[in-house]
């Protein structure tokens, strides 16, 4: 006999956690379709260098990677993809001329990482990414926290803030601060501030902490939800851009004191809305960098007050770091309100040459990423899977002595006027079939004994209630079901 | 530069594919929902023991599996699934006692194998599988056929042919014949009767003709859409029922002259409905296996018609041999009417035992599989996905100069009335943004003017004959907008 587990890291999922994940995937295709976004579909496995670049990727994503071997083949050649973001850039590169721009695509599917197995930590997980590419209209940035929140609010997740913040502005105030240049390092350290506290990230820039400490207290459990590091993980000048902020710290600390102090209280004030916006403004103004980043997340407010987006769910918030290293523009992070532990439930930004590995065409874009395996294990634990898990629709039971097509043909009809309806496969005795359908969570029963087959009438069973409409002809039954399960067909 | 192709025998499906494909799969789940089945899911990752057996895993199959290996790790340790049957019998003899039988599951998801890339072959492509596991009664054999057939019908495949067969009929006669104990052999010439003739089937069954030249013209295009041959591929007797196959070929021939001639006129004559059963069964008649096999067909028969699935439809076939060397009783094979030489779009079986390589418990079974990619390639030659392709809805205009907020809005509302709504990202020349709506399949445009802002009117355009609705302010744009799009919301 063979054991059977699935390999280290991975999992099956059962009804209970496949069906309401299918429905919040349907959800999300339909609201993406609503604002005209379509899917492609770019396979598992990609060619290595595709994902790694010109064997530039960082350690730490090249040492997550899954290889894929042909038997026979070789290794190095193939890799499965550890995100959607890669694959994207390099379908547009490819298709460019034929899609033309701007091009709106969603895409939902598993990715893998071999990250080590840990709890809520998988090696393959599932991303529901939507991205425009072709343009650089702060329209289309306000579109993507569009989507967003129409796809959490029809997901039903009760209250969320999608949090903003624009990299232009953190570097535009750097240089009012002489501290131009020194924005990798500031943001590392930003990032940090839900975790180590201002007085932490205060240390840590002055140099009266030493990186390595906090470094090694960091973990990575946002990076299934958040967009993938792209250019982080794949691009020359990213990388090196990595290695000279690491070098430059551990020579000399990147903001003396004041400008620390300055950094964090700019930083604090700057969380809100137009006020937000306003403090930020004030204190920029003569850095057309950082006005200009700004100018951003206003129109992005004033379309989405516009487009009905409740003001209480969408913040500017300037302490937002994670992604604005490898992002060019806004930023966005999502949490559900009470349940901020979970992390970012969808991340995204604005990139401004998403596709430099593969085409010498600059092909801005901007967009995000729904994390399908976080959000679903949150809205597991906030009690908002239950309902979603039921199957509904009706079993029909089959009665010992009655012909199975009787019950084959009731369950036909009622399929045809949609209701899902269940016939049990074998005629044993009706508690037990009765259990089977509570057990598959249907609401009803049709019950078709000896006696109702000859007379053509059939009782109804609330598997709930236990109660029992008796004696109904098909017609009733029919009505009587729809009434019941509430089809509005 | 990297160049963005895709690794050998992997594609990338556009939007003229990937749409048509979601819809095809939004409504097979909807049928396998509407029939009681639920969904899992299961990794794309497999221990390579579960999917290749005790090493006892077919040369064919051990040739085409991806291997994985994770950074650091070794070789032959996990493996890309090569079917959704194996990872199945995995998942229920784990699950068994938590979910109980019977157990109806649906999975839809890609699948490898490393086959020579060619026209129409793909190394990843999707199945549509669904089972019912846990009864052996021919209802569920039934349900299975009515399934394929709704989700086909469902899918707007206009005619199509299901065929049927069962192990037990050919088992049966053989022994009529004095040949019991031959079928492998028996089988695999059978399979290739489309292909070779009957007089070619006769010459190999009797020795004349040398097994291995006809062997060496076969193919295994029909792979993709058939059931995986799970028992063939990973269970110990049937591997080594297949050697014996082999070897007793190249030592006796399977039949003489007669029994061969008397097995041809059987299964040519074994075709139709009930007319073919009642010939099959006068023949066998004292053989209760193969009496049984028929009793079993007529039975769906019967269920079928009582549902309502068109005569035409469903067809015994006695000569339908693929399936049968793997499945233990009722076998499909589905063609589409014209189409036949794509091959089966859907095929499935009974297997007595389905995990047999992982649990002591005998769990018997019944399902088919739908070829997506094969079925989607077949209407693609027919015709029959372009409509499908079309995005619908409309395109809202920028109007240079007028506020973005304007279009955004108008876009919102109408959305909330279920209509598709885009907004072009950038306020260009009109005729541009017309053109990429057209180009994106948009039914209409809404045309907002600077003009029309001030008044609080629109215009719609039917961007296929380019007539405009002018001047309709925004609750009859609402209307005209539900009436010509044809929203049911």
């Amino acid at each position: 006999m063979i054991d059977p587990r699935t390999a280290s890291g991975l999992r099956d999922l059962g009804p209970s956690v496949a069906v309401p994940r299918e429905r919040l995937t349907t959800t999300f295709r339909a609201v993406f379709a609503s604002f005209g976004f379509t899917p492609i579909e770019t396979p598992h496995i990609e060619r290595m260098d595709v994902l790694t670049g010109k064997g530039a990727g960082s350690d730490e994503v090249l040492r997550q990677i899954f290889e894929v071997v042909n038997k026979g083949g070789e290794r190095g050649e193939l890799a499965l993809r550890f995100d959607l973001t890669v694959p994207l850039a390099r379908f547009i590169s490819k298709h460019i001329d034929e899609l033309g721009v701007p091009f709106k695509r969603y895409a939902i599917g598993s990715v893998f990482r071999g990250e080590r197995p840990a709890k809520g930590r998988f090696r393959e997980f599932v991303q529901c990414d939507f991205d425009i590419l072709g343009t650089e209209s702060a329209f289309a940035d306000a579109e993507t926290a569009h989507v967003i929140h129409d796809s959490l609010a029809a997901a039903g997740i009760p209250e969320f803030t999608i949090s903003i913040n624009n990299r232009k502005i953190l570097d535009g105030f750097l240089e009012s601060i002489a501290a131009g240049g020194r924005s990798a390092a500031v943001l590392r350290s930003l990032d940090k501030l839900a975790k180590i506290g201002s007085e932490g990230v205060r240390d840590e820039l002055t140099g009266r902490r030493r990186r390595k400490e906090i470094d090694s207290a960091d973990d990575s459990a946002d990076e299934q939800a958040a967009k993938p590091r792209i250019d982080d993980l794949t691009s020359d000048k990213n990388e090196q851009a990595f290695t000279e902020s690491r070098s430059e710290l551990a020579e000399e600390p990147p903001l003396n004191l004041d400008q620390a102090d300055r950094l964090l209280d700019f930083v604090e004030a700057g969380k809100g809305r137009y006020d937000a916006l306003d403090y930020l403004a004030a204190i920029v103004k003569d850095f057309p960098t950082a006005v200009a980043g700004i100018e951003n997340l206003r129109t992005i407010l004033n379309l989405l007050d516009s487009v009905g987006v409740p003001e209480r769910r969408v913040r500017v918030d300037s302490a937002l770091a994670r992604g604005l290293d490898y992002y060019t523009g806004v930023v966005f992070e999502t949490t559900v309100n009470g349940w901020e532990r979970f992390g970012s439930v969808s991340s995204g930004g604005r990139y401004d040459n998403l596709a430099g590995l593969f085409t010498s065409r600059r092909i801005p874009g901007v967009g995000a990423s729904i994390g399908l395996d976080r959000l679903t294990a949150l809205m597991d634990e906030a009690g908002l899977l239950k309902h979603q898990a039921n199957a509904g629709g009706v079993l029909v039971v089959q009665f010992p002595g009655v012909d199975a097509r009787v019950s084959a043909s009731i369950a036909a009809r009622l399929r045809r006027i949609g209701i899902a309806a269940e016939v049990y496969p074998d005629p044993i005795a009706m508690g037990k079939q009765l259990g089977y359908g509570s057990a598959r969570g249907r609401a009803f029963a049709v019950i078709v004994g000896p006696d109702e087959a000859a007379k053509g009438t059939f009782n109804l069973r609330d598997l709930g209630t236990r109660k029992e409409r008796r004696d109904l002809p098909l017609d009733r039954l029919e009505d009587e079901a729809i009434a019941a399960i509430g089809v509005t067909k």
